[in-house]
């Protein structure tokens, strides 16, 4: 089941488990608190997972929910771990992984048809003459090579049933552009969510989620502070770990 | 120098005065949070505060910078309260009050001017039909009935010089907006700041920074917690009270 490199990992305040890699790809704590933000419908209905990598927000989400669930990742590398991590779990019947572009979604996926779209992008955006010297799985994961903010929005409201939501992750720095990118494909930032290594640090992390067709309104939900002095705070105990 | 009705308060965490009246107006958290928060020149400049009511976030900057400061209030009754104001705490070399609407900026104001805008705008959007039933002067200062967050942006972004700081406060629902409007005005969303009544409660006051002709890049800073248990917190304390 494992190849060369992969070890068994736990995920976050779960029973289950995920393949993982540090040559391709391991999951951060940006993709269990994606998972564990986004609104699910819980008895039926459909979420997709964009940029799923190895999978992590489809498993955490998978824990939440009955609905079933589709990971779309263009690298076939962590496409192939995916398939095995839900083999693993015996989650065949709820979780299934595609191979293709995020930018081919239309000739993929039906229009309008998931409840729930996920995403937790490549975040660092290529500069004019930037090289990305790391290797190839690990920059498509971590840089806008083989797809951006903006074609990830666009594949999501696609996707999304009138009134569903599309739940990102992404750095701070980037919020304007979350919030414009949704807005120009109709869908209405709702809920914000900042997480905080410390309480007296800048945010390094932002949860956002809109609503296809939604209503001007946004709420911004408590603070996620990670660390007081050198322990877990109880807020990120619960959120993180489920304890 | 008081009229019936009026009082002369303290301005929290300073030694300055100010003239209110609840049947007209008495500033809030929010003013005060505003003129601690904004970006400022220390030794010289020119500093422009919109719908200024009373003159509150004016007499704060005063307090940080030795900038000029222009106060522009579309209401003549509070206009005048706010140059009492000035005469109170001898501010007269130093804050001046206008008296004209926001709209017409451009026939009052010379462009590219400013280093720093701010404004702590009226909050409520008017529905179609909801009668807003409050006296005149609460009824201005509270709905968008004289001008609104794009009138707002709109006159910074003519004041300003290329590089100047707009720095508006509102409530969170509205952030989507007041992002979007400032890129519509070339203002750039640079510094975001959420303050929450508890640790554990959804923000209830936003406070956002954006450069005219700015780069792209958000720094969301530290929450601000108001209250932990019925105490209010140091951080507050100590940006509210000065202590």
């Amino acid at each position: 089941m494992l190849l060369q490199g992969e070890r068994l990992d736990k995920v976050a305040g779960s029973n289950l488990s995920i393949i993982q890699s540090d040559q391709t790809f391991a999951y951060s704590i940006d993709a269990v608190l994606l998972g564990r933000f986004a609104y699910v419908p819980i008895q039926k209905g459909r979420i997709l997972d964009l940029c799923s990598g190895n999978g992590i927000v489809g498993l955490v989400l998978s824990a939440r929910t009955k609905a079933l669930i589709d990971l779309v990742e263009v690298q076939a590398r962590l496409h192939d771990m995916a398939e095995r991590t839900i083999r693993v779990n015996q989650l065949e019947k709820q979780v299934t992984s595609l191979c293709f572009d995020v930018k081919d979604t239309k000739n993929n996926l039906a229009h309008s048809s998931y409840d729930t779209v996920t995403c937790n992008p490549p975040y660092f955006q290529l500069g004019g003459n930037k090289q990305v010297k790391e290797q190839r799985a690990l920059s498509v994961a971590r840089h806008e090579l083989a797809c951006t903010l903006a074609d990830v929005v666009q594949a999501g409201s696609y996707a999304l049933k009138y009134g569903g939501k599309l739940a990102l992750v992404h750095r701070p720095e980037r919020l304007a552009d979350m919030m414009e990118e949704m807005r120009k494909c109709n869908i209405e930032p709702k809920r914000l969510r900042f997480c905080h290594p410390r309480g007296e640090a800048n945010a390094n992390i932002v949860l956002l989620e809109g609503t296809k067709g939604g209503k001007p309104g946004l709420v911004c939900e408590p603070p996620l502070i990670v660390y007081n002095e050198d322990e877990y705070t109880p807020a990120f105990q619960r959120e993180y770990f489920g304890r």
